[in-house]
């Protein structure tokens, strides 16, 4: 029997392969090209224009850490803003707090269609909590309206080629910061792979820190983003989140009884301390 | 142009795609098929039976990691053994310290000859030291004899499939126990991906513990080793890494005055900390 792989698109040297079992979903939006593929590997993948952005076998290495990094660095999240996240996985973890509300704000109302249908295992039944307030928007418009203030804001979009280019930018980041409540404000996002998306952390890096006082990044290593260690960056407006001690991170873990596979409390404080080449890397932009 | 594409065979269901520029070597030693092939995102790559095993653009993480873990946690380590090793890397690093004598155990010649031709950036003028000792024979074979006494012991070899595999055996351990000078021995073995090789890390840490009193995985992303955090186990007849202080690790570091490019202290003591699921896994195994 003829066997079916995908391979991932995104860098032109190296390509991820997975051996498919079937495809589910092939269709385009008015934003991406959007695919469902089951694999023998990472079970259901959740492909946008050729990028592989999640899998049930190893998302909840990325949704455990772009989620808890940020909400368990605050004393009390009551209020979340996630940017993008149209796989329900952040949003899931972000409900098991104690929060008031919390806002999707996706811009393609496809994904989160489609995910709901296909993604189960990801999304759960977390789009339907009524503290989840579901917004079809760019998220980069409803930021700069700042109706509403956030403790934590959350990026969780693909790279910044596209249509999410926009969440990348100085402006972005000032509207972030505005949009974040208090002092204690936290913000997070995605940087991509600092070996085969080299500039990625260290620019985001250096544009946060315009606007930021503290800012940091941390790493986890998510199988289906090729590269080895994948990025992440924190930016907030008091918290030194280096700061933060571990016995009070084990603390608020241990109140929410929290359930986590990838994340614990000890990862938290690990994920910060960063391989000399990536520090360089981030330094030598900052200064430079 | 047609385009030349690698594909790794190590996993059914997932594979490594490198763009290749070149095919610099492709025969059969009396072991094994050996390729170097110069590739655009990693430079040259050495490949053993269709399985990546170093990289120039990536290697200095796996072989900083492998080496200096366990030669920064032994106080003052002159004697060294290596078995495997045939590209020089590990090698290049154990000569960065002021050791007496390094034993080199490689059962391929031809992977020796071809990595001094064609892998000049890995291996250096490591094999040329006046310290390095170069032995051609079974590892296991080699340990048995008890001919010498090593302060540190590391095995990087190739994964326990085909002829590395008496190294992942509770004889080879007792023996490598044995072979340890004293009570401040270390041993270190690479373990694979604790994702898509799971049984690895937990079936070698179970089998290292039943001869070791310390024994520790810890982890490093290494981009061309897919499936995320890569492993390694440390064990030891009487050192507990996770109580080598990170004062006491600085003060060797800097003492030695090494230049690395991923390990630094902080990693040192960060690689230690296991996610929850791979930490479960090694705990399940245990105690099973």
């Amino acid at each position: 029997m003829k066997e079916t792989w995908f391979y991932e698109s995104l860098f032109p040297s190296v390509k991820l392969g997975l051996k498919v079992k079937k495809t589910l979903v092939s269709e385009k939006s008015r934003y991406q090209k959007i695919d469902i593929l089951d694999t023998y590997e990472f079970g259901r993948i959740l492909v946008l224009d050729g990028i592989v952005q999640t899998t049930e076998a190893d998302e909840f290495i990325y949704h455990e850490m772009l989620t808890h990094l940020p909400m368990l660095s605050h004393p009390h999240p009551e209020r979340v803003l996630i940017i993008g996240g149209g796989d329900g996985g952040i949003l899931r973890e972000v409900l098991k707090y104690p929060v008031k509300e919390v806002y999707l704000v996706e811009i393609d109302e496809k994904v989160i269609e489609l995910s709901k249908t296909y993604l189960p295992a990801i999304c759960g039944n977390s789009f339907n909590d009524r503290r989840a307030n579901i917004i079809i928007d760019d998220g980069a418009n409803f930021i700069k309206e700042r109706k509403r203030k956030f403790d934590v804001v959350i990026i969780d979009s693909s790279d910044p080629i596209g249509p999410a280019k926009v969440l990348f930018s100085l402006n972005f980041y000032q509207d972030s910061f505005d949009v974040l409540s208090d002092s204690e404000g936290i913000f997070a996002q995605q940087t991509g792979s600092p070996f085969l998306q080299r500039e990625e952390l260290p620019h985001v890096y250096k544009t946060l820190n315009e606007v930021f006082p503290f800012v940091a990044g941390f790493l986890a290593a998510v199988p289906t983003y090729i590269g080895g260690l994948f990025s992440f960056v924190f930016a907030s407006r008091a918290i030194d989140p280096l700061k933060v001690r571990l016995s009070e991170i084990e603390k608020r873990y241990r109140e929410l009884k929290l359930e986590t596979r990838y994340y614990n409390p000890e990862i938290h404080l690990a994920s910060f301390v960063l391989p000399t080449y990536i520090e360089q890397a981030v330094e030598s932009k900052r200064n430079g």
